[in-house]
């Protein structure tokens, strides 16, 4: 099941995506009563994907975010896979949705994409052992975890160089049904590939991504880890479009701009 | 004015404290209507401070923490003091109030007090100018900064570290009429005083620091900007009870147990 947030009119709903660009008249949403998380009942009503705009598909609480997860980008910036998971946070102000400018800004030179499988949380959950991850994930999207390269050289913590407003594109809606085990990841730019890699080459998978976290704290419904960004990653310059895409999930488009 | 959050018979509601323990009778709360945030009116209600449960006197989207903000506190971890501030975020999820638990969490041997100012934000704000910095303000109130000393040292972003569940100490109440440029700030374990400074000692002035946070990311009405902690850190214990004092604002006391 594909779980949209949208607006229309000046109102904001879930909805389930039905169809894709091969159905008749296109895929439509399928309009829930209330929200996503616990049971929901659909209200019957249902508009085309294409009159609606779509919103971060979660509003989390945070964003835990995981870096050099993957042994060839951790190698591409002059790292060795850390022995611990190494994790970060991203504020709720970073989140945009699918179409919604990046904003380049003014205190770096050097912002790069990140193309990254991104795990939404379900439920509330504290210690959750190995075995009941799976319990606690309401699904998958894609995410560009945009960081200032240079800011993130220069200062010791992350919390500029990867937590600026509109560094965390996130979209373009939830899917539940999916084995995120070795999925195809890409990101273009101006629609050339940029990065490529599967879910497969991460370090530390989902199931140890989740035990480390919430270890340390409790994860609410929404709340959004990263899994870290495959080998590729390079700078976004103004005008740029650029998109992640995952297998099974779909494609997350954002363009880039400079602070007005 | 000194605004605090409490809960009486299962409601949640803001007061003005009025009085202190020499009054007779001892401080009331006048409750108010709504939020703390913009104009508000007074109810006309007035509780006994000591009839209610003080809550965390704000509810932040995010905490940015600053580290090594005093010279002594850097030099006794072995650090200088940074060129740049060194931002980092505590989730919303660490944070408890005055009289509530600080939780030991199992993954460390050694978790640290560390007693700071801390900055309210009154209102939504990004690119703050120095001079308008005071307009963003909503009060300040007292923070402990828990941090899992011997996990800081091993992970290199501090997200577990410092933000684990029940290590954002916040309290008692805030006050919104104080000039934070040079108060006394003290802490103390089981009575005995183990951190001892001013804030005039601080490296980065508040101006200096919100300008910084803000040049990357919009601060929230709520949000939290915790100042940096002056030298003296050390361990806490089970069983401990730690206060953070700040002089103009008030206490803020946590008995330290283990996780059950």
């Amino acid at each position: 099941m594909r779980i949209a947030r949208f607006s229309l009119d000046g109102n904001v709903a879930y909805g389930i995506v039905e169809g894709d660009a091969s159905t008749e008249g296109g895929p439509v949403l399928d309009v829930i009563k209330g929200i996503p998380y616990g049971d929901f009942e659909r209200s019957g009503t249902r508009i085309p994907l294409s009159q609606v705009r779509l919103l971060p598909p979660t509003l989390p609480n945070k964003i835990v975010g995981i870096g050099r997860n993957y042994a060839e980008h951790a190698a591409e910036l002059g790292h060795d896979v850390p022995d611990i998971p190494v994790a970060f946070f991203k504020p709720s102000t970073s989140v945009i949705g699918p179409g919604d400018p990046v904003v380049l800004p003014a205190f770096s030179e050097e912002v790069h994409h990140e193309a990254e499988l991104a795990v939404v949380i379900g439920r509330m959950c504290r210690e959750v052992p190995r075995e009941r991850v799976k319990d606690v994930i309401l699904g998958y999207t894609c995410a560009n975890d945009v960081t200032a390269r240079d800011v993130q050289r220069r200062e010791k913590q992350w919390a500029r160089a990867k937590g600026f407003d509109t560094s965390c594109p996130l979209g373009p809606w939830v899917e539940t049904d999916l084995d995120p085990s070795d999925l195809g990841i890409m990101c273009t730019v101006n629609g050339e590939q940029r990065q490529l890699g599967r879910t497969g080459e991460m370090v530390r998978s989902i199931e140890d991504l989740i035990v480390h976290i919430t270890e340390a704290m409790t994860l609410l419904p929404g709340d959004v880890v990263l899994t870290g960004t495959p080998a590729g990653v390079g700078p976004l310059a103004v005008g740029d479009e650029v998109a992640v895409t995952i297998e099974g999930i779909g494609t997350l488009t954002n363009k880039v701009i400079k602070r007005g």
